[in-house]
Formats: structure tokens, C-alpha cells, sequence
């Protein structure tokens, strides 16, 4: 296969730029997809920063891509020329381990493969979706139904599937409630599925500035962590708390906000660790719990899903040469609240 | 009802000493019991020496009691007079909470009254075990079967059902990879009881020191953790860790340890909080939870359960007069693997 445009990091910390990288030639169980749009995910600047080690140089990231179906290799059964699609984090895995043969491939012993700067299972170095078309093998490849534009679809791939799997791993239903903790890329996700899924939505945030929001997005309750008030006042008053803030948070202020039997999940990883008395969780037999993206069927359950109560994610659409300035408004939370990049503009 | 004779802390930090403490007049519900034994739990020293928070004195500490109904009110239907009964770290609660209704009387939203240093709902401080009698609601008064003596009964109260409760609401069984955190008064617990529920059972312990000992009570495997290799060698090798110690864990070394899906429930408070961070939960959706003692309900069960598998405490049985040497013993860990007070001695 030729080289493709893409806009890619030169090096550790140097500003995205043109350029082309390579995709391997597609094999029999290949598809081929012209990638039309690309969210930008805050994972994709730690890593080309080098803040998650170092990298192959240079890198093109993004891992949630829409797009459409170039072409297909010959042993290809569930997509034809055309179809729309998307392609999450992971783009391999082992197959064979305990954890891929539950469907839960993020969880891979062998080592899941990235969509970009990883090693794939042939020895080369993964490239992601700021680029114009990509190969994945099939296992990997989503479909985004008609119902959801595929702009909108991108980030549903990263942000809608870390949000959607611990919401349904910890059966939040009916009756269930949860609260939010951060309302930006992942959290507007969470609080629109959550809604969709009959649970009583709580959201907090730092402060009230996007509560109208929060609340159009389908939240009940919309609370500021800066005022002690909600700490106080909401003791023991959630089943659920999905902290989708990659910073550190007060743990004890936060687990005493769970109900007997609660559970904190984080979904993301602040670098520096955050100190943790056991006896807050003792009392009221509480967890905090970690939970990584979800398996390729339930990442196709959660496009399902979202077609169906028509969700999706809110977006600003930018041109590649908007990237590096994309980046830091993310860095300053200045977003409403997804990136994605037209790919036609790479 | 007169006086009874008991041993207590004159004032915080002050030996124990004999005295005699009151005890309410029985009512309609509440079991006379003669105490024959009770039990040396780590939470009588940190209690009655004023770690956990301030305390009336004089106070008799003890939550592992077991002897024979003395008594019962007229309204008493499951007790008679000379029954073998046992009394727990609960003496009452709410009743009427969610956590009181599900038989989790140990999270009552009201506050579960603890069987010394408490306020009780008539307004007195409660008095524990070391002593000739006590008075309790019938509700809360367990039976011990038969086939369990009493003096290797009551530590089953506290260190048994502590472990008890979390080997079944994380529904260890047969196929179950379960490590155990130290080998003291609770471990020695859990290992004899995970054993029984069919897992797999390791010991984690700083050396090698009492592996005879644990391989002798039902353990597959005694692992150092002084060793680097038991964290390098065992890694995902765990559904489940029990942590009976309470002093910091390392928790980044022990989340490895743990499969995907796998949780490190702690049932220990080491009052200095333990750095932790996410991505040790994230990768594997891991969780750490805590774990309080248990319901009566369940209590109930886990002596039963032990009468079955013919599980009970291994102790050292002591005069009263030796209480404040045996406080030194413990908190040295220089114990096989309870002691247990002769009440008759004081």
C-alpha cells in the first residue's frame, strides 16, 4: 500500500505536522477504511508528549476513528465497500487468552494491541487515525449505525466505551445512583449514557459553569466539589461514582459520598498517587475500582446503544492545522466538548 | 442487677485492673449470659489505650464472647437457660435501616452499637467480655453448636466472622486463587475458612516463619513477601486478597498480584493512609474494597459453618491476671494465634 497523509509528532514534544506514514498491505482478513474523522483524546497528547514513556518517532495518534470501508481482504465476512465504521483503542490482541475469549480484549494476558504506537502482533509500530485511511483486521472493526453521524460517532470509540463499560460491569440501571465526577470529553459521555440507562445522574464538578450542560445532557443534579456543602449534604448518598478526572481527588471526601456497598471506578490515571485510609472503605464495605476502555462487543453494544436513545457525542470540528491549538485548549479544559478533526483537511 | 466482676482500663492507657462494672436490669428481650471466655482482639488495645478517639472509663473491653444463658426475659423465644451462646462485636442497631433490613446490622445507617465503649439506645456506654456476665437483646446473641468448644469459640465473634463475611460476599469457592494477607488472629481465620470453601489458598506473610503453621491449617502455599520474587513469580496469579494486617501494605506490589476482575478487600485500619494509584486498578479492572465484620444472620452462619468443617480458633487460654502481658504479646505478633481469657479467673 502507498504511504497516507496523516499529521503526525516528528518527535517527543515537537508540534504535530504533515507528513505520511505507511500501512501494511491489507491481508485476507483485512478491511481498509478511508478514515473521515478523528477525535482527539487526552491520551493522545500524553503520549506524544512521551509523558507515558517513550515512542517510536514519528507518531500519529488517534484512536477514535469514523469512517467508511475502502476495501475489504478476501476471507472478510461482516463488512462490504462503503459500510460505516469505526476503530477504537485496541486494533489486536492474543485471541486465545482467558480475557480474549470473554470478549473483554482490553484485558488481553498477551498484551493488547494499541491503535497507535504500539507494537502490533507483526512487529510493527501502530499509527492511529490522524490520517487518511487505515487497515485493521476485522475482529477490530466497528460498525456505526446509520442513526449516528459519523463526526458525532468518533469520540463514542474511546470516550463512549470507558463510560459505557463500568456503567454496565457495576449495573447501573433504574434506581441506581451514580454521580459524575468531571462533566468533559468522557464525562458528557457518561452522563448521557447513565440518563439513558435509567439511573438517577448526579453530576460534580470543580464548579457550576457548565451546569446547564450537565443538565441538558440528561443530569438530575448538578453539584460544585468546591463547596464543602456537597460533601456534607450528600453523605452516603450514591451507589456509583465514576471519576472520569485524570487529576487527583480527595478519596476520603469522595468514598464517604458512597452508600453501603458503593463503588468509586477511575478511569483515569493520574501520575501522581493519591493517599488512601482503608477505614473509609470498611465502613459501609465500599470499593474504588479502576476500569480500561471495554471489549470489542461491548463497544459495538454501546454504538447499538447510543443509536437507539440517540446519543452522541458533542463535538467541535476542526481542520489538522487546528491540531496543535486543539491541544491546548484541552490542557485548559477549553473544549465542548470533543475534538475531532475532518480528516479531509489532513 | 448487682455488679459484676470484671477486669477494665481505669483510664486511658492506665493496666487493666479488677473491678466490678454495672449491668442493665434484663428486660422482656435481652439474654442473661454467664461469660465463660472471651477473646483478645488487637481492637480492645487500640480502644481501650485511646487510639481510636476518646473513651469512658472505666472500661471493660471485649467482642468475643461466648458462654451459657444465666437468664431470659419473658418475652425470649430462641434461648433458654444453659444454652451455649456467644456475643459478637453488635449488641444492638437500628433495626429498621435498609442495611438492618438486608441483616447487615454492621452498616446500620443508625450506627450499630458496639459491644463496649458505645452508646447504647438507652443512653448507657456499653462494657465488653472480660467480665463474669453481660446483658443483650436476644437479636443479637448467636448460638454455638456443639461441636465447637467454647474457649475456641469466641474468637470466632470478631476474627472469624471478619473473615468470614468477605470470603462469601466476594464468593470465594472451589476454583477460587486466594491470597492471604498475614497470619495472626484473623488469618489463621480466613485460611481455616477459605480453605473449607474450597479455594486455593496462599499465605502472604513477611517470612517463612510460621509456614508449617499455615500449611498445617489449610494453606496450598506459604509465600514470603519479604521475598520480591513472590511479587514477581505470582503476578495476576489471584481472584482475590484478603489483607488481615493493619499496618501499610505496599499496594502496587499487591494489586499485581491480582487477575483482572480480582479485588484486595482489607479488614484492617492502619491509621496512616497508603499512597495509591489508579493505574494499578485501571489495568485489569481491579478494585480494593473493605470489609466490616458481619451481620448476626451471617455470623450465625459462619458458626455453623465452622461446627460442619469442624474449624475453630487455635488459642492460648490465660488467666485474667496475665490481660496486660498479653497486650504486649500481641502487639509484638507473639501469638499462636489468640489468646482467649478464662473469665473464671476473674
Amino acid at each position: 500500500m502507498p504511504a497516507v497523509a496523516a499529521y503526525a509528532a516528528p518527535s517527543e514534544g515537537a508540534p504535530l505536522a504533515p507528513t505520511t506514514i505507511e500501512r501494511r498491505e491489507p491481508g485476507p482478513l483485512d478491511v481498509v477504511i478511508d478514515i473521515a474523522y478523528a477525535g482527539i483524546c487526552h491520551s493522545d497528547i500524553h503520549t506524544v508528549r512521551g509523558e507515558w514513556g517513550r515512542q517510536h518517532y514519528p507518531l500519529a495518534p488517534g484512536h477514535e476513528i469514523a469512517g467508511t470501508v475502502a476495501a475489504v481482504g478476501s476471507e472478510v465476512t461482516r463488512f462490504a465497500i462503503g459500510d460505516r465504521v469505526g476503530v477504537g483503542c485496541l486494533v489486536n490482541s492474543c485471541g486465545v487468552c482467558a480475557a480474549c475469549v470473554r470478549g473483554e480484549e482490553q484485558y488481553c494476558a498477551g498484551g493488547a494491541v494499541g491503535t497507535y504506537g504500539a507494537t502490533d502482533r507483526d512487529g510493527t509500530i501502530t499509527q492511529g487515525g490522524y490520517s487518511r485511511q487505515v487497515v485493521v483486521t476485522e475482529a477490530f472493526v466497528l460498525r456505526i449505525p446509520d442513526a449516528i453521524p459519523l463526526d458525532r460517532a468518533a469520540p463514542l470509540l474511546c470516550a463512549g466505551i470507558t463510560t459505557y463499560s463500568p456503567l454496565r460491569h457495576w449495573k447501573v440501571g433504574p434506581g441506581t445512583r451514580v454521580a459524575i465526577v468531571g462533566l468533559g470529553g468522557l464525562g458528557h459521555m457518561a452522563v448521557q449514557l447513565a440518563h439513558a440507562l435509567g439511573a438517577e445522574v448526579t453530576v460534580l464538578s470543580q464548579s457550576l459553569r457548565k451546569k446547564d450542560e450537565g443538565l441538558r445532557l440528561g443530569a438530575d443534579r448538578y453539584l460544585a466539589t468546591a463547596d464543602p456543602e456537597t460533601f456534607s449534604a450528600n453523605r452516603g448518598g450514591f451507589d456509583m461514582i465514576l471519576n472520569t478526572v485524570s487529576a487527583p481527588i480527595p478519596l476520603d471526601g469522595y468514598l464517604g459520598l458512597l452508600d453501603t456497598n458503593g463503588t468509586l471506578v477511575c478511569v483515569g490515571a493520574p501520575p501522581e498517587p493519591m493517599p488512601l485510609r482503608t477505614g473509609a472503605l470498611i465502613g459501609g464495605r465500599r470499593s474504588i475500582a479502576g476500569s480500561a476502555i471495554g471489549g470489542i462487543a461491548e463497544t459495538q453494544e454501546m454504538l447499538d446503544f447510543c443509536a437507539e436513545h440517540g446519543i452522541a457525542a458533542e463535538i467541535e470540528l476542526i481542520d489538522a492545522s487546528a491540531i496543535n491549538d486543539a491541544y491546548e485548549r484541552v490542557l485548559a479544559s477549553d473544549v465542548r466538548f470533543r475534538f475531532v478533526i475532518d480528516v479531509a483537511t489532513i
